[in-house]
């Protein structure tokens, strides 16, 4: 990071909802890791503050940017949305890793960063490792993106993938992909779309600030879809997938997610298995792909310290 | 710009060879595209200097950004590389869309550029409006590119396609692109693997600042494949494709232009016609690819604006 970078990381507090470990106590980082790797629960290492939670951490501490990592919850976007406001409120910057407090209060959010002098990113939260707010906002940068298409969730494209090649059916593509640890055992969010949806409305809003809700996509999921259906499609040289689209008719933004035929010329006719791919259309670039990225731990957390580095560049 | 950059772009001149037009001098940028408009050649335009070429006019103007539209001359580098020289020498930035100065020399333009405080960009000579130099700096920041897998010219993939598509000979292939304007009176550069191996040579000086020399890379173009090797790996499902690769051997950076079979797995095998991609493998994100983006004089300009965006931005 020094040298690459020229950035002087340090990590000055990690917290759960039931502990803390805080650097000014004094044990060190590889000590910490040291137990971890011996597979000892974080809230029961040594020097780790037992009952310190998030809330309490990011009180108490002074760092300037926090790592939001917490499970999706697209109610009420908690426990993400208190924390991202206590730490912006406090002037620090953010990088998220998930989509409830984003989808649910982007626009508070937004406001409160601008206002504290803080960033928001969340290049980690939309697709992680493949880079698609990112690409929209810098790599495209003077182009008018006018449509964008996305295979944005990697369990449902495995389940269509997997019965497209073997003829299986939903029930028995979805069972490989929670025994390959896949699908999470309550699947509903990634297989009836509302993962999708979710990504979708944060690459709206990063792309065009559009203010666009939840409850505005039109989302339709992968549950009811049959071999039959896929095998007919192939008949014809088609492929099924699970499309995230946002365009736009007239000054309306429109969204959905639904089952798409598509011919081998689309871009994202051959992202098969847990890969995901989004395609931008713009007006001066034509379009551009990019397909890719490990969606697993290691590749979130890549995502992350991609998020932590441009934010460390922009204060 | 203003709104969504919050950017105050102003052109204070352009240049040729033979011409050039000053704001300075009173006509109006829509009045000079109205005569543009009407067919006029640039040096007979009104109120354009006759025998101001683009030394001359560079070192008359006050500016922050110098925009290098120049024919690439892999031999010396000129005439970009005097004028990349001389915008640099009196502190501007400079976005370049020619590939000869930034083959031949790089690290003295990057100097240059360090010691007067400006910026070099060359998003637009690399693949134009395909981001790649950007994606692998800004987008996978962070994760380490350990090899890197392009189809860098939209020619010879035309032709490549075209031969695979209709059995064609590759001497019908060329004439077939040359007749619709992809391929240059003269492909030399294109053919033979050239314009790849250069674009090889920018993008590892941009990922790795590797100091990459053109005549380091083994260069193989295609001027020799024939219509039964392309049908002979159509047999076994594969496509021929010419290849810019980098990779690291040890601390040795290894680069190749080749023909190359690639499996329907590979994210360049479904890239067609006049089309580009490139394929970045890292140590924590996988392998990201990025496909599309125009060839045409638009998408160039597009890169060009993106690159100047991005300077104005650092300056």
């Amino acid at each position: 990071m020094r040298r690459r970078y020229e950035l002087d990381l340090e990590l000055v507090g990690i917290a759960t909802a039931r502990a803390a470990w805080l650097s000014s106590d004094g044990q060190s980082v590889p000590s910490l890791l040291a137990q971890l790797h011996r597979r000892r629960a974080f809230h029961e290492l040594d020097s780790v503050r037992p009952g310190w939670d998030s809330a309490r951490t990011i009180a108490a501490v002074e760092a300037d940017v926090l790592v939001e990592a917490t499970p999706t919850n697209f109610q009420d976007g908690e426990p993400a949305a208190s924390l991202l406001r206590l730490a912006l409120a406090r002037g620090w910057s953010a990088a998220a890793a998930s989509k409830g407090a984003l989808v649910q209060h982007y626009a508070e959010l937004r406001d409160l960063a601008r206002d504290s002098g803080g960033h928001l990113r969340f290049g980690a939260a939309t697709a992680a490792a493949l880079p698609t707010v990112d690409l929209a906002r810098y790599c495209l940068a003077g182009a008018s993106i006018t449509r964008v298409e996305g295979i944005l969730n990697g369990t449902t494209n495995f389940i269509l993938t997997m019965m497209a090649d073997h003829g299986v059916s939903f029930a028995a593509a979805l069972q490989q992909a929670q025994a390959r640890g896949i699908a999470e055992s309550d699947p509903t969010l990634d297989i009836d779309g509302w993962d999708t949806a979710g990504k979708l409305v944060l690459i709206a809003n990063a792309v065009w600030d559009a203010g666009l809700r939840l409850d505005q996509v039109s989302v339709r999921g992968i549950r009811q879809v049959t071999a039959a259906e896929i095998r007919h499609a192939a008949g014809y040289r088609r492929v099924l997938k699970l499309i995230g689209s946002l365009w736009w008719e007239g000054d309306q933004l429109r969204a959905s997610v639904e089952l798409r035929s598509l011919s081998a010329e689309h871009p994202l006719a051959h992202v098969n298995g847990a890969e995901k791919g989004t395609v931008f259309f713009t007006d001066t670039m034509d379009r551009v792909a990019v397909l890719g990225g490990v969606s697993d731990p290691v590749g979130a957390a890549a995502a992350l310290l991609r998020d932590v580095i441009h934010l460390a560049k922009e204060a």
